[in-house]
């Protein structure tokens, strides 16, 4: 079972991008879920950060979202949520592979 | 040159992702760019939606994030840039292997 990090419009995308970067580097994979417009822009800079924090490691990020529904409060709501995956760099920086995700 | 699909708060979603869609058909490779939390979100929205847009052809879409400053009206501000790129899908819907990217 994949982790998840479910993001809101009161994240700090830096310390999400600290959870991303955790997470990838012990488990190559996680999942982010945000729901509404300020949270996914809190989640997608966290990602773009945790690209940064992860350079040195030898892999760069990229994200697969989908559409999903999940209950709020009773109400349905539609969230988005993004699977973060690991792609290996090679030297020089140019794409090598994708590790399957 | 890539082609840059430029994001605005109001952006249909549809009409976005059918322009992903048909550059990515032809050329496999699109960027899009997006400022504040609103066109974000209608560009993730619009990546979501481009992917079912997309099954048929056989392959996927992953987005690459980025930070980078543009000019508007002699103001700078902090845009994110995202690179889209395709995965081709094995029979079954597994990963096969990611177009460099």
């Amino acid at each position: 079972m994949a982790e998840l990090i479910r993001v809101s419009s009161q994240s700090r995308s830096t310390a999400v991008a600290g959870a991303i970067a955790g997470i990838m580097r012990e488990q190559g994979y996680v999942e982010m879920q945000a729901i509404g417009a300020s949270a996914l822009n809190q989640a997608i800079k966290a990602v773009t950060i945790a690209r940064g924090y992860l350079r040195d490691d030898g892999f760069d990020l990229m994200i697969v979202p989908e559409f999903t529904e999940v209950e709020i409060e009773g109400a349905e709501r539609t969230a988005i949520r993004m699977a973060i995956c690991k792609r290996a760099m090679a030297a020089g920086g140019a794409v090598a592979a994708t590790v399957a995700c």
